[in-house]
């Protein structure tokens, strides 16, 4: 059950509701949010009457609640969130095209890029400064320096930039340069990285992380809208299997199921989902095709020299068929 | 290595190639065929001179193949295979819809769903006369009832049928009665089953095992080749995985690696592969948008009342739509 | 829930308890067996009163059974299945070593190996006639030879032999030669063989299947004792999962859950569960000591020559190590 | 490639060594430790003459490593490490027992279980006070409370302790409260908590990723011995699988295999690795059968009170049972 109180209730109002709670032997927890506080009631908690709360001073709205996760469901908000970034909107009625390297490299390179995916119809450019290596001996990105060239990218060609975030100090500044934040894959469940990056004021893509469900993966985004961020955007970017034949299998089912169970926007990846630059193309299609709001590509003027993921990443050209694609794609029948 | 022996080759000739073979300290596999006779030469066999067993009498042609699957590999065969069954063509230009309930009802609902299906656009009925339930007390299908039901379905509408073997016995009963044996999931690697299907004269739809490679897959189909049957069509149905959110997880990767290793033509089953009806449709447009050649559907006129799989069984309204999305889908331009 | 019939029950009187069924709504299913004749009611059958049932005539108890498998569990038969072959007592005080080769050889390395795993405390030999092979070129097996190599060791050794059935006509042939017919991991839910080998009057030993969850292990065994055969021992030989680490994973976490589930005895196949030769003694170990009632092992005097799974299987003097490793598990306590 | 300085190596000399790999077209990458630096050649570096890099000044050994894990690697130090931790050492001749309650409770609770389990032969006591929860509104452990009472099981009972770390700010805290830092499954992958837990100073406890693969788990070992810290200790404690019988599927396969390829000590968690309290004694058995150097086990006093994971919390009486199986297990021939 979850207390949504007024934006103009008190904290003493908040407190009010809080005791309420507890008088009735359950434990309340305080979801402060930018524009408003609402008070989760966990448990079994049919004895807590709803009519009752929704009486006190300071209440908008009682939300029952089936789902461990809450803020982010549709249950509590119906209509979709759209996550507005430059000319970009997730969850619009376009599906967002995001391209780029996989890692930040030369600045000339870089820049040459970025105009190269702008002019297919790229909405955001995407590149890693900081690398999550499972190697560490492996290039670990550029850092700063890759923050900077991030910086001039928007700076040159207009277009917003995301990177990834590995830590606290990365956070901070990702935050300042870039204007969207990605937890990769292997912080999905790096809960204190949730929480500051929650904290950021910027908005945020949450990559699903190797082997999650479904539910841990909206946890994870219930960890972000609880700390006031409602600017969250999903990806799927495939999951561990016994499959050996792609770097992981693109589970796209989850695509149409995020769409019921969440008003959050769900983009997919298909560099990641497969692994293999051959057959990006056929699952961008597929991911458009059931749903998806938004394509995490990566792209590079000349692949295989890329700094990383070379053997996924696709040319230009491939990119620009994919905006072609979306075209057909785009007449479609909307469902449900 | 396979060598191809020439249409007109004396069975003196083959024995010819093999004790060649012999004598260079490799086992000859004598693979017959309807129209042809290969012998198969497995191991490291750089040893094995190809222009050597080419000049031998009756030789027509020696193929490396550096895949465990030799005859459904597109090294051996670079063109597209077309299964033709009625006005269906597997592999053409138009992705062939089948559709059906998933077992054999009464004449009059089996009769109604078919009549609607095709008019829906379906070109091959489909439903289960012999039903391979994990648990014995379940219902385990109508049996040749069924098949006579089937056969009554062909007649009165025209459309081909598709229905699974699960044992000697059936796929002889199944051979006479059916247009297409299908075999399940649960016997992709039942060796025995596979050998009988593969001389029935029949074309064979060989869906994936619970948890089969992509390699196990393709050598399965090969069992079924080197029985001399050529009119296989492999179905993509969804395969094992940690996920719960749906029944399994449709590994959509495989449709255009399948496309490019094999030459024989790759059909989709949405409705195993997610388990739920809701999200049919959309998995069922994925699939086309990445190059599945055909879908498999479980439909019925009043899914709630279905004799098995209810709740992944579309209704007609529903196959109508996905035919209509096929038009669009079918205007993407072809890839590689 | 399940109606055991008396041992002198009528037919007259089964007919007259599925009438009683039926007039309750509900759809019996006989399950004859050797000894006893019993009829399931399957499907949510609340309504179905016991005491009204208990007191038809020829009924001797009626028993509720809340999971999908009745016969196999321990609802139903509380005293554990004890299956007696030769000197083997599988579910008995002491776990049964089984130990041989992957396929059987020659004669005289057939024998050669027989004696030697009996003198090291094997007390049932193991050795595959009929070899499922995922590519169709490999090597399949002896067949019937290999059945009447297998006659011979019994023959000169005393030891009861176990050997893989793959299909009806192999079944006939084991049954005849073979003191227990193995159903390998490919065939777990072959339901057609299930039958048939549930009535050949022989043991069966029941590997679990590929990728088979425990409900679905247990309710292909239920096929067996449906049938009327109780003697079936279940065989833990590792499943399918994303590591790439060892062949399988073996997944002994079964082990002490079938033995709460179910009153059959359990064995595990350490050979097939870590797929490398140096990893076999520790896990069979670790099999015994959680619980295991037997071993089933590939043996031979030089794995580095076996006709297949060389890597996997151990030499004769580790398979005695095993067996003094036996000696001191033996001394744990017994749990619960 | 790996390049052993000498321990009095000069700075100096080890830019030479570097510069060297540089000039044959290599990137070194400096591994400082504590007691010695190493210079890491990586990439394919067979044009690298070893000799010659031995002949450098300040070069005490050179070290060819053919996996992508270095230090870690029974290649580079063949002996086995033994990390020392109060009474307790793992690595050493005995299984080292760690028992305590999933999360510190109030002092009282903490301090009678530490009392008991010391008892039963506990060497180490465990109870997590920063605690990473899958929802966000679950009890989050007691944080920095939770590790004062943490000390003063320490003061009390002479036990060393052991606590999960999940950030920075944690991982300061516990270093200067706890005997040894544990980094928890959905960690393992969050490589600058694992530089910064590399550099605390204290021994270190590193849980497998939840789907993390051998290879994976030693590179995220080698960051914690690149940053000089070489008390680690590996745990298993099960993977996803498509398995719903038990919380994870118990990969003891892995026991073996580590202690082959590594010089690490490995310890088993068999209340994760099932998950339910029934199966932790079995598993605790096979685990130490299969050669784990210790086991991390979740006891309480009264277990179904317990403040977190309490079905899978065993009692004091079973952990003493446990600890008379590690007595008779002791009794098996040392392997290999």
């Amino acid at each position: 059950m979850l207390v949504i109180m007024d934006n103009q209730a008190t904290e003493e109002q908040c407190h009010g509701v809080e005791d309420a709670i507890r008088a009735l032997g359950f434990e309340p927890v305080s979801v402060p949010g930018a524009g408003r506080t609402a008070v989760c009631v966990t448990g079994n908690n049919d004895r807590v009457s709803a009519p009752m709360l929704e009486r006190l001073p300071g209440v908008k709205q009682v939300i029952h609640v089936t789902q461990p996760y809450k803020l982010v469901s549709r249950e509590v908000r119906g209509s979709s969130t759209k996550v507005t970034v430059g000319d970009a909107v997730f969850g619009g009625p376009e599906p967002v095209l995001v391209g780029g390297p996989c890692s930040v490299e030369t600045e000339a390179r870089t820049l040459a890029i970025a105009h190269k995916v702008k002019a297919a119809g790229a909405k955001v450019f995407r590149a890693g400064a900081y690398k999550p290596r499972t190697n560490p001996y492996s290039f670990q990105g550029l850092g700063e320096e890759g923050l900077h060239t991030l910086a001039l990218v928007r700076e040159e060609t207009g277009l917003p930039v995301v990177t990834e975030v590995i830590d606290h100090d990365s956070a901070d500044l990702v935050a300042e340069h870039a204007d969207i934040l990605q937890v990769g894959t292997r912080n999905m469940q790096n809960f204190s990285l949730l929480k500051r990056v929650g904290r950021a004021g910027k908005p945020v893509l949450l990559k699903r992380g190797m082997s999650a469900t479904v539910e841990e993966w909206l946890q994870a985004a219930e960890y972000l809208l609880a700390e006031g961020n409602e600017d969250v955007i999903l990806c799927e970017r495939g999951v561990r299997t016994y499959n050996r034949h792609s770097r992981n299998t693109l589970d796209l089912n989850v695509v149409p199921l995020i769409r019921r169970l969440s008003h959050l926007p769900i983009v997919v990846d298909p560099s990641h989902g497969v692994g293999q630059r051959e057959r990006v193309r056929p699952m961008a299609r597929a991911a458009l095709a059931c749903g998806a709001q938004g394509l995490l590509i990566e792209v590079h003027t000349d692949p295989d020299t890329a700094y990383s993921d070379g053997s996924q990443t696709i040319t230009v050209e491939e990119f620009e068929a994919i905006a072609r694609d979306r075209e057909i794609l785009g007449r479609l029948e909307p469902i449900g």
